[in-house]
Order: C-alpha cells, then sequence, then structure tokens
C-alpha cells in the first residue's frame, strides 16, 4: 500500500522480509503465493537462519541513496516509472543465496570427487530438447514437461531429467561405451511444494555406465558409490535397498497378476515404504481390481526385505522358481551381493521386495538409498505436523536401463545402461539445517587490507595488489576513508581470519602490521617478507 | 537411405559421424541443417579432433548386440518401433564431449579462483524469469528472448544473460552491498553461427560489484581481475579499452548530434574496431541522416586511443572542456587509469573513444578486451576467407550501469553497479584450438587394477575397493577376463599413470605388481605398503 501497490503485493513483500513476522495464514493472494511467500520465508529452513543470512548479506530496509553518476538516461522507461508486476521468481524456483551456494559447492565437491575416483568422464547437454526427444519417456508425467513456444522453428521442450539426454547423446554419437557423470538442472511443471523440497527447476547429479559388460560388475560399482557418498556427507545411518524389475514380474505372474497390470500394481506396492500393508492391500483391490486372495498372495512376498538369506531362500520357493524371469533378476541380484561382499558394503544394503521405482525405463537392478534416522523422524512429526512428515524421501536411486539408447538408434540397436542418480536438493536441504547453527563462510577472503589512517587509498590499493599478484585472496572496504573499527568488524562479520594495517608509521617504518582477527595479535611485519609470513600463518590455522 | 528415413536424416549422419569424409557443401535441408552439421562437423575444431575423439570415446560404427536382460518390456513403444524424427539437439545448441568439458574445466577453475581470490561470493538465479522481469530491459534485442508456452499459468522466459537477474535479485532481496560471481547459461534465440562461436545456449561468467562506494575503486578492481584472468589463461597479447558513456555523450552533443540520435550514433561509431572511417562515416551520413561536417566532428574525436596523455589533452580542448557530462566522465576515467597505474596494468590498458558497448544498461565506465594476436591473424585470414575473419570479439566486457536495479525496486531506489563478464566461449573455443594437437585427459584415473590371468575379477574388485576408499582415483575392466594386453592399451589410451597386475604368483607372494606405463617399469610391492607406494609414485609425477 506504502509503495502504490496491490495489496496482495505488499502482503508478500511484508511477511517476506520482515524480520519479525513469520507467515502462518494463507495471504488474499491464494495458495499459489502462499508457497512462494514459503519459498522467502523459508519454511525449508529455519526462520533464524533468514535473519543471520540478512544481516550476513547486508540485507538492509534502509533506503539507497540515488546515484550521482547517472546522467545518461537509462532508456528502460523514465527514471520516475513504478515498477507494475510482482517482483519474484517463477512459481516452485528461487534464487540461490550465498550460503546456500557455499553449501552446495561443498556437496558438489563431495559428489563430484567420488565420481572422479571412479574414472568418469563429463558431458553437457542442451538444458531443452527437441520436444520429440522427450515425448513418450516419461508415461504419466510427461504432461510435466515445461514446453517452448513455438517461434516458427522447433518445437523445443526443457529437459525433464538427465537420463533421457544421456540416452540421446549415446546414440547420436554412437557411443557405445562411456561412464560419465553430469550435473546440472532439470525441469518438471510439478505441484511445487517447497516445503517438501519440491521445485519446479532442480538439480540432478547423475553417474552413469553404458557398455555391455559382464553382469552387475558396473551395477555393483553404482551401489559403491552410493556408498561412498552418503557416508563422506556424514548424514547418518542409512540403507540401500535393491530390487530388480524381473523378480518383481516374475513375482506379479505367478500371483496371477495380469502382464498388462504389472505396472500400476507396482505403483501402489511402491508406497509400501510410507503406508501399512492394510492401506495398500486395499488400492490393489478395491482401485486396481485384484481378488482378495491374489492380493494377499503379493503381499507375503513384498513384505520381505534381507540379505543373502533371503536370496537363498527365495531361490528355494516351490512356485517362483518356476519363473524363469525371476529366477535371472534373483540370480543377477546374487551376483551383485557377492560383489558389494567384497566392497565391504552390505551391512548397509538391503534386498527389498516391495521397491518398485517410478520410472518406467529401468529394465533390471533398481535400487534407492534412504536416511534411517530420516524414518525415525518421521514418526516423531507425524504426530506433530502431517506436512512436515511427508519431508521424507529417497537420498539416492537409480537402476538398469537397457532399452532406452535403442529407442533413440534408427536400428533399434540397444546400449545396455546402470546409472544412479544423487538426490542432490534433498542432501542440501538436510546440510542446510545441520548448517543453520553453524557460520557458513561465503567467501574464501584470507586477509583484509586496511588502514588505520585517512588517505590510505591509493596504499591499500597498492598493496592488495601484491597480495592478488601472489594468489592470497584478499579484500579491502571500497570507501576512500574507512574506519578501523568497521573494517574489523568486517573481517569478523565475514570470517576473513588476517587483517593488514597499514600508517603512516608503518609507512615510515617500512613494515605493516598483521592483526589475527581471532586472537587480535598483532606484529609488524617487514613489506619483504609479508607474503611469506601470511602463507605461514595460513598453512598453519 | 539405409535406414528407411528420409534423404536429409541420412545425409545428415553420413556426413557427420563419417570419419573421411566432411561436409563441404550445404547439404539438401538448406542452411539451416547445414549450420547443425558444421555442429558436428566440429567446424570451429579442425576435423582431426573429431578423430581423435572419436577414438578416445569408443565411438564406433560397430552394431551393438541387443541386450539378454530386457526382458520386462520398455513401454515406450514396441522394440521395432523406428525412430521416427531426426536425431539432434535443437537448433544452435550443442552437447560438450568429454574432451571440451575438460578443457571448459579447467578455464572455469581459472576464472573462478580469480573472482574468489577477490572475496567474491556467488548466487544462483533461476533459469527462466517471469517475461515481465524481462521485458524492456534489451532494447531491440527482445526480440531474441525464448518465451516458454503459457501452460495456465505464468509467463516465462529463458534468461538472456545475467545482468538482469542479478538486478532483479538485489532489488527483490534489497541487497545493497554485494560482491557476486555467476555462471551460467544463458539463451538467445540469435541466428546461430557454429563456426563463429555463436551458439543459441551458452555460458556467461559475471563478476559484478554492487553498492555506493568512492568513485573507481570497485571498477579499477574488474579491470583489475580481467588483467589477472586474460594473463593467467596465456592466451597471448591483449589490450583493454577503456570508454565512458558520459565521454560519449558529452563528444555528441559537442559535434551537434540531437540526444535523441545518440543511442544510433554510437551503434554506428561501435564499428570502427572492425570498418575503416570512410565506412563508418557513410553510415552516418546516408543512414543515420548526419551531415558530412558533424561526421568528421565525431571521426575526429572517436578516433582517437591512448592513456594519460590523452586525457589530458581532451581536458584541455577548448569545446570538449564546456562540457559538464564529458568533463565527469574524463574526470573518473582519469581517477581510474590512476587506480590502474597502482595496479600496475596500465600498459594493457587503453582509452578509447570508439568503444561503445551495445548493451542499453551502462551509464558510466566501459571496457572491452581484445587478443591483440587474434587482431593480426584477421588480417591474413580476410584475405583467405572472409567467413573466417568474422570470427574475432573481444573475450571480456562490462562497464557500470547504476540504474538497472532502480527499474526493479517499487520506489526506484538504485543501487549502483559495475561489472564484467568474461567471454568464455570464445575462451574456450581458442583453448580448444590450441589443445587440438595435445592429448586431453578426461578422467582423473591414477591407477588401473589390472590382471594377468583368467578367473581374477573377484580379486580386482577387492582390490579397487582398497584403492577407492583410500581415495586413489581408479578403474579397472568390467570384464570378467580382459587380456592384459588390452588393460595396458586402455591405460596408453586414457591416459593412466600406474597399473597394478595380479596373477596367481603375486597372490601367493603376498605382493601385487605395480607397473609404470611411461617407462614399462615393473616392480613388486607387498599388499601391505601398496597405498603409500602409489602415493609416492603420484606425488613425484
Amino acid at each position: 500500500m506504502a509503495y502504490g501497490l496491490p495489496r496482495r503485493f505488499v502482503l508478500f513483500r511484508s511477511t517476506c522480509y520482515g524480520p519479525r513476522r513469520r507467515c502462518k495464514r494463507v495471504p488474499s493472494g491464494g495458495p499459489d503465493r502462499y508457497e512462494e511467500i514459503n519459498l522467502f520465508c523459508g519454511r525449508s529452513l529455519p526462520h533464524s537462519w533468514w535473519l543471520r543470512n540478512m544481516a550476513h548479506n547486508k540485507f538492509t530496509h534502509s533506503p539507497v541513496a540515488a546515484s550521482k553518476q547517472l546522467e545518461w538516461k537509462v532508456p528502460l522507461g523514465n527514471d520516475d516509472a513504478k515498477l507494475n508486476f510482482v517482483l519474484k521468481t517463477p512459481k516452485g524456483t528461487r534464487d540461490y543465496h550465498p550460503k546456500q551456494m557455499a553449501i552446495r559447492e561443498r556437496v558438489f565437491n563431495i559428489i563430484i570427487n567420488c565420481f572422479k575416483l571412479h574414472g568418469a568422464q563429463t558431458i553437457d547437454t542442451p538444458v531443452f530438447e527437441l520436444k520429440e526427444t522427450l515425448t513418450g519417456k516419461y508415461g504419466e508425467d510427461s504432461k510435466l514437461i515445461y514446453d517452448l513456444k513455438d517461434q516458427g522453428g522447433e518445437l523445443l521442450s526443457l529437459r525433464y531429467d538427465l537420463t533421457v539426454p544421456f540416452a540421446r547423446y549415446l546414440a547420436m554419437n554412437k557411443i557405445t561405451n562411456i561412464k560419465r557423470y553430469q550435473v546440472a538442472k532439470v525441469y518438471r511443471r510439478d505441484d511445487p511444494a517447497m516445503s517438501k523440497g519440491r521445485y519446479r527447476e532442480f538439480y540432478q547429479c547423475d553417474f552413469d555406465i553404458a557398455g555391455k559388460y559382464d553382469t552387475m560388475v558396473p551395477d555393483a560399482e553404482c551401489l559403491k558409490i552410493v556408498h561412498e557418498i552418503l557416508s563422506e556427507l556424514q548424514l547418518g545411518d542409512f540403507l540401500i535397498k535393491i530390487n530388480d524389475r524381473r523378480i518383481l514380474g516374475g513375482m506379479f505372474a505367478v500371483c496371477g497378476v495380469p502382464e498388462n497390470m504389472f505396472r500400476t500394481v507396482c505403483s501402489s506396492v511402491d508406497k509400501l515404504d510410507k503406508n501399512p500393508w492394510s492401506d495398500v492391500k486395499k488400492e490393489l483391490v478395491q482401485e486396481k481390481g485384484l481378488t482378495p486372495e491374489v492380493a494377499d498372495h503379493i503381499g507375503d512376498y513384498v513384505r520381505q526385505s534381507g540379505g543373502l538369506e533371503l536370496i537363498q531362500h527365495l531361490q528355494q520357493d516351490p512356485q517362483l522358481s518356476q519363473n524363469k524371469q525371476f529366477l535371472e533378476g534373483l540370480s543377477d541380484v546374487k551376483t551383485l551381493f557377492e560383489y558389494l561382499e567384497l566392497f565391504g558394503v552390505t551391512n548397509q544394503i538391503s534386498v527389498d521386495l516391495s521397491l518398485a521405482r517410478g520410472l518406467d525405463y529401468y529394465t533390471g537392478v533398481i535400487f534407492e538409498a534412504v536416511l534411517l534416522w530420516d524414518q525415525k523422524e518421521l514418526h516423531v512429526q507425524q504426530q506433530n505436523d502431517h506436512d512436515e512428515a511427508l519431508n521424507v524421501g529417497s537420498v539416492a536411486g537409480g537402476g538398469r536401463y537397457d532399452g532406452l539408447v535403442g529407442l533413440f538408434d534408427p536400428k533399434g540397436k540397444k546400449v545396455p545402461c546402470v546409472g544412479v542418480s544423487i538426490g542432490i536438493e534433498r542432501i542440501c536441504s538436510l546440510m542446510e539445517k545441520k548448517a543453520a547453527e553453524e557460520r557458513v563462510r561465503t567467501t574464501t577472503t584470507k586477509v583484509l587490507v586496511a588502514a588505520a589512517q585517512k588517505d590510505f587509498l591509493k596504499e591499500r590499493i597498492k598493496l592488495i595488489s601484491i597480495l592478488w599478484d601472489s594468489g592470497i585472496p584478499a579484500e579491502m572496504l571500497y570507501k576512500k576513508n574507512p574506519k578501523l573499527l568497521s573494517q574489523l568488524h568486517y573481517c569478523e562479520e565475514t570470517g576473513i581470519p588476517l587483517v593488514v594495517i597499514i600508517g603512516e608509521q608503518e609507512i615510515k617504518d617500512g613494515v605493516v602490521k598483521l592483526r589475527v582477527v581471532r586472537t587480535r595479535e598483532e606484529v609488524d611485519v617487514p613489506r619483504g617478507s609479508l607474503i611469506e609470513e601470511i602463507r605461514k600463518r595460513l598453512s598453519h590455522s
């Protein structure tokens, strides 16, 4: 109102950025606006995070004086023009602030280092593809694909995942063997739920091995990678569930499910990780039309999970052991388990017969990693806040897809693939929560070049130039005559460990004062040995 | 034809991937198809690069046997379905292959390290913005913005650069001071010209300083950064040209150009780096309607360039010294020059009165960096191949834009900004040319775990697990029984420096054979000290 804008806009702004208030109710704009406000209120982040972030980044409500320098008129409307639209990012998207980016960089580094440890190369593909490339690859979810306007050229769509473009890349370039990783954004016009970490734009971190190799060797490496990454990230206990599409298919066939219902039965069974069997059975009987007997038969199977002993038990099942497809899948899972034993990771691996995975293109082994403490938290939270409880999901998932590349080859030539996608958004959101009370540095600056007196701008410029040219990350305040106190305060605020201070006396003596921010210790260092002294101190800290 | 596809498609594929032929003529699909073919023929890369790359990445024409594992039918059409559309990336876009990505990573690291050296934080913004956010910010070029389909929601457009989203971010979050960098893709529905490095999707690397500070201090840092990056990249001699929008405005006013013609005159004058004055004058008189006298007056000014002496000369110009705007600009450029002298970079800096820069939002100092050897090459090439000659452009550019953030603030509050964008695509394309004869590693693998005999898959798995757990990048072939020769060949092909070989004798003796690929030296190392021995050898190499 104060700005001469519609009430909706004012509400949006005042609830978002005001440090004291937090929006609890749906504002006048309705649910859509609520979600956008949640974004900026950071429901997935504690409010205190935002307060800190505001302070760190010098978010301020104070007006900025108009620059005197603007003489060449900006041609984009006259200077008095008021903003006549809502200032926001598109629905389901967000900006990543410096603190979030710093955490993200840490997580990305761990993941990418692991991919590189395993000898992966990286590629990149365009953010949009020909619409036809994506058409028909995602089943029902195809409606969530973002299309671009046809502006007299090709019909284009934003990529929905990294797997289909990867398959297109392999077929187009006739590549039959590659181990590649790709970290990039994907787009889904899904119903966004910021608080649950469901965005319309988000990152995927994919690692895939393409090529015809001996059974389960690359598959085992994918699981080893998931294990390494989750261990390295220190997110607590986790479990990697494995299953096989052929095991599921064989089971359903034995239970008497018609083949054309495999997928729909799959999607019900997949809900067993969140819902009790009674709910799933109800869905199978009432919605999917199975008889209670068939449903119970399925239920007996899919509620089993375990290790090698389960595999051996299933091999002797009188009915299942008659199904060729089932036995093939089971035999591969057994081989996989043997390799995983050699890797020493089977403690965190479990065969879970209810695991089905949503994506249509999987043909063999499938897997999914979940955090265990998270599942415990689930129960606590469910009592308090149903909404928050849904904030649980897998942190990695993948499987074998041997048919996808062939869809892009004119002769249908297949390139077997297995791959894993790390749930980076969920991991980053957990890391942000963990770091909420922590002070996260958003820069790598080691030294602030400061002056104790007036008119030392040029001396500061000369000195910082020497630091930069020596590769020492350094900053100085851009003001001509900043107060020493504000310079020291800036260091404490942003975590800069060292200050180099010059003044008249120092210039006269050919020294600079080196101050350690944490201890407030100060020493005079001859200018000639400054770089060496700084390097020494940085290597010790 | 062979594939039962239209002739156009076959032509596309046969000219692109065949190692022997290179497309020289426009294929039947017309110019559009030609450009796309250029992409895959890599006109901007030597053909030899592609041959090598094909070999490195195991591009092959040999058929892949259909996987036996595919039993669970891929639901995306039946297995016999033929591909019924052209297999390509959208017009003006490309995939980045592993070798290109490896070069890109090197370049990005240099640039980002420099940004961090200067204490910058990073942010990220969505790939698309509300259409309104971008509307009216790019003048005529707005027609090049990619719009998304309105699917019952908001009107969205892909970002055209990183500057406008940055300004939106500042205004939306009420940030008045920040030093940030951002490396991300931007989109322009421009006429693509792959051979000239003009794509519809490309990266930008931006560094900007927002905040009201003392004159020219942040501006000088931006130029210092350009100097550091171009020096570090070792691209040869370069020159950074600087000018100021107020100097241009003042000059034009003094010459008698009406204010509403400043921009159009600017765009003519900006062509002086590629065209002789006679052409520019012709354009000013015949197309823009200036009198020959006014044009000549402009010509006398804008053909000047130099250092401090030019600035001093201009300060005494009887006419220009009467123009307030001109004097303000000149005085700031002089201050800038003084700071740059303190940085010791003025050897590569020149005030160039013809520099105008295309973007509308600049309000003060503007600058642009060019490679000098490139300009020399220009003349040679112009005689041979007019098309290639245009393959020249600036490798960095930027300036001060004090009005842009205010356009997003409901009260029009301004946040003065200065920033620079590094021309990463052009730099990467130059680096690729430089690396054409070089062997570029696309992985960081240090050790291949190999076996000399059959049935050692499990032993290899055990051993590689130890390497991975010790953080040593390692690979093994996925075959059960690969030949030793193919394992050694793989190392030479991909640049892996060390091989660890196990066989019966080694297992018996409790050792492994460590082989240095380059020298073919082999030593037996006790298993207990393997990791230590590998680390020692890697640190020496």
